[in-house]
């Protein structure tokens, strides 16, 4: 699998295959076409068999993707199969209904702590994870080769937790505050910002 | 403003120049240029000279772009400069959060009001919002004009809502359920789905 030919765009939609074929296999349907699949999620047919080329998937001409493999391919592609150990930095109401949201947990996230700077939060226990002062963070991360970050902080000290994220070792932040940090290059970052998708929906809102 | 010719990509970053213009506003800064506005938000500056040429925006050489006139100019682009209004359907943690949140209002997208099925919660307030009986959403999304509805249900029912949504007149969804919903094409949508998001974090874990 050479990575450097995959396309942004593939890597982007192959999580989309992902949900979809899984809801496919609670279905109990066993194979699957291009043209189903991509009638499912509003993607067209020979998109969707370039896509799985890339990652070396052909379906058979009249049967389709066999289902479960074509899920077992794409979840060693995506690195499903390796549990990783998350932490949420930040527990307002967004911090919150993130430690309590279950769809980290299967697809082998695990969070095993929350870190605040509010001493009422210190020590409180959310959905059974436990909130830790911020200043116990790094030190945490070193110890338990923490992998991902979750920012839900205000925009003003994202940066600042994002730095000492990084200088602890982290390999992956999941950003919610609403500001662009900055990671370096061995560092992965995904930036999910409520404010910038409303103001996407404004745009076709408007120009429809 | 030929709108056909402006690329989807362009659209997609439009909403990020905005936020950091915002943050430099707030800074105190006047003019930028395009090499600054991208070291920001690690875009290359010709990508934002080009971008912005779509919407007829040219900075001046020497000087750059007038850091009020950009947003005043993003803000027509966006439609922000419009009322809009809000509903959000499914007062779980994610759904209590989002009511929570205020990049809506600062956008001037203003909830008025959340629906459940759950006795326990109708009739409950949420941060001043109401929460009505799923029953009455229809009739208070025709009878209010209501523009974008925020669907925050399981799964399993999320297209049953956006169906009933669509029906009362919606203009646009914001879903956050995992799954894909289908609209008609007249009905804007755009999807966050967190497990989505941590899946392509996950890929760029395993393959860097």
């Amino acid at each position: 699998m050479k990575k450097e030919k995959i396309p942004q765009p593939t890597i982007e939609r192959l999580p989309i295959y992902y949900r979809s074929l899984l809801q496919m296999q609670e279905e109990g349907i066993k194979t699957v076409s291009s043209e189903d699949l991509g009638a499912r999620i509003g993607i067209n047919s020979a998109q969707i068999r370039k896509d799985l080329t890339y990652f070396g998937e052909f379906g058979r001409r009249g049967i389709g993707y066999e289902v479960e493999g074509l899920i077992e391919h794409i979840v060693r592609i995506l690195g499903v199969e390796k549990e990783r150990k998350m932490i949420l930095v930040g527990v307002g109401h967004l911090g919150t209904a993130l430690i309590r949201y279950k769809g980290f947990t299967t697809k082998n996230f695990h969070m095993i702590a929350a870190f605040d700077s509010d001493p009422d939060k210190i020590d409180q226990d959310v959905e059974g994870i436990r909130v830790h002062d911020l200043k116990a963070m790094e030190e945490m991360v070193q110890k338990e080769e923490v992998d991902v970050g979750v920012i839900t902080v205000p925009a003003a000290d994202a940066q600042r937790v994002v730095d000492a994220l990084v200088e602890a070792g982290i390999k992956g932040i999941l950003n919610f505050a609403p500001t662009q940090v900055v990671v370096p290059q061995h560092v992965q970052l995904r930036d999910v910002d409520l404010g910038v998708e409303i103001l996407r929906l404004s745009y076709h809102l408007t120009n429809s």
